[in-house]
């Protein structure tokens, strides 16, 4: 795609009627449907939307997971993804991080009267590109169109369902003293990419959001047999907010070590010359795990096999107390005190 | 509630921040944390939601129903309910039409910066007693904030997941030549409902949105024994678009009688006022079953006992051809083809 196609994707415009959505296409009538049937059903390509019904019927088998997301990423389209890869890895990142193969998500759009069919077409194609990617179907959905002016273009929100491969509950209760945090990857890929597609930035190199599918290298945890206590993918509020909320969801204390934290050269820069701490900036193809140490290298050789996560390591870990503090130790040895974001570092990063 | 209440709520006003919702909300960092234990976490009072992880964990036992809605009405609070009670049953309502007793729902927000917090807290309240009273379970969500003027007040999506009773697949795909065709009851309240609030009529009788959870009434026919093929709930495009999609997607005709269609007297003013047919006009708590015409009378049986169906009646039958063709014969035995609507006959009912 050329930078002028990325131009007009991320920046609507007016055009004639014929090639943009219309009130009518959120009627319930002839021309939803046609929208439907058109545009959106051959995208996603799935035996279950052609059944033309209120919903979907699904085959589980076991214990399941449900997650849900909503979607409001500005702009629409950035270096290494647009709203709808997001919109697909998001939601099965979720599913992955409670112990669960990904297996069905549901759609729902919501369209501001004006969007170029074009936009739309683009996103839906990588939604269903997306989900082949990740193995998930996209089995059920809904459209909604809401006037100019009363919406930014398009929003998604995608719900989740997995099967659970995880013996036992993959969550913050299950965080022990002694646990090793392992990082999946370099971080603040995500977030700097936004920021510069939106703010313009020039910086020399471009770059590109992490936005990745992580259920394989995830699932590759437990085909290894490691004993798998907490997952945690970084959005919104980076690794810091993360860490942050495990410790004190499990009232436990989390050390890690700057050193140990990988951050490409051109995202650290970008950071610098924007005074932003990585810690903070939103990742969407990152996530933590916390394991028994004993297991530490087992699970870096289980998660290095995946391109996601082939930049694995351990960052840091569990200690008994105090309950809810992250530390973060220097390069000179200096222990400070990690904090969530206490509000908004750059609204609408996914 | 008072009249003046009800004119603040719909009418979201800039109000002290500490009143409103902010960008910081959605941040993913503290004010974020804030907000959704101070104020929607109790609302919503489910100990998967205590999990404060990725996604829940459910119990499921055989076959599933998968369905998802976004909810976009306007106004935000309406005679009968609001944006949250429509969210929970309106995603209740079409697991219930998958022949799927509702279990589990997820709620995904969008909010506009300004949005008053007693707004917020109003609806996620009607979200959580309709869920209580339907029977389902809010076990997971998201909430993304948007800038003043890039969504109207508050989205909600929800999605939900059922376990099926019906003991072959429900659909359009099931209906046979001599189904009958029952409707729920009387058709057109929430649409005029919507209209009259927002447009400001002063008919002599505030008319009421339909809106109510279904899945009782339809669990009933199960319960009862009837072959149901079909069901469909009535909402965007009206009763008459719901027959035209079920003519086309199973390939067969359907008559129906227009004296034996109930419209309160009320509505039926409404309409004639403005000159739009109920058949089209908006509902959000009626639907239409097909059974074998030998199981009628045992359908309505089922259905009279609850009470969003107590007014049930047979409304027509399933003909063999000309596929996809929905006929209706008016008072003087003058048959009408029925047709979906085009376009938009009135823009966010739901």
């Amino acid at each position: 795609m050329s930078r002028d196609d990325d131009f007009r994707l991320t920046c609507p415009l007016p055009a004639g009627a014929g090639d943009t959505v219309q009130l009518a296409h959120g009627g319930g009538g002839r021309a939803m449907a046609r929208l439907i049937d058109a545009l959106i059903r051959p995208a996603f390509a799935d035996a279950e939307l052609d059944r033309r019904h209120d919903g979907a019927l699904l085959a589980l088998d076991g214990p399941a997971a449900f997650t849900t997301d909503s979607y409001v990423v500005r702009p629409l389209v950035f270096p290494g993804g647009d709203i709808g890869t997001l919109a697909v890895h998001g939601t099965v990142n979720d599913l992955a991080m409670c112990g669960a193969r990904p297996r069905y998500l549901s759609v729902g759009l919501i369209l501001e009267e004006g969007l170029p069919l074009a936009v739309l077409r683009r996103v839906v194609a990588s939604m269903g590109a997306a989900a082949t990617a990740s193995g998930v179907r996209l089995v059920t959905g809904d459209t909604k169109v809401v006037e100019r002016g009363k919406a930014d273009g398009l929003f998604i929100n995608t719900a989740g369902i997995g099967q659970v491969v995880a013996p036992v509950p993959v969550g913050p209760a299950g965080v022990e003293p002694g646990d090793a945090v392992i990082l999946s990857g370099d971080i603040g890929r995500h977030g700097m990419a936004i920021m510069a597609a939106r703010e313009g930035f020039g910086f020399e190199t471009v770059i590109e959001s992490d936005c990745a599918p992580l259920a394989e290298a995830v699932l590759a945890l437990f085909a290894a047999g490691v004993t798998v206590h907490c997952l945690r993918d970084l959005t919104r509020g980076g690794l810091a907010s993360a860490l942050v909320e495990i410790a004190e969801a499990a009232g436990r204390a989390i050390g890690i070590d700057e050193a140990a934290i990988p951050v490409a050269d051109h995202v650290l820069a970008a950071c610098e010359l924007l005074g932003l701490d990585p810690l903070q900036v939103a990742n969407e193809g990152r996530f933590v795990a916390f394991v028994p140490g004993a297991e530490a290298e087992r699970a870096l050789g289980a998660l290095r096999c995946h391109a996601p996560a082939s930049g694995a390591v351990v960052i840091g870990a569990v200690k008994e107390a105090p309950a809810g503090e992250v530390t973060c130790r220097g390069a000179l040895g200096v222990e400070r005190i990690i904090d969530m974001l206490s509000g908004e570092q750059l609204p609408r990063i996914c």
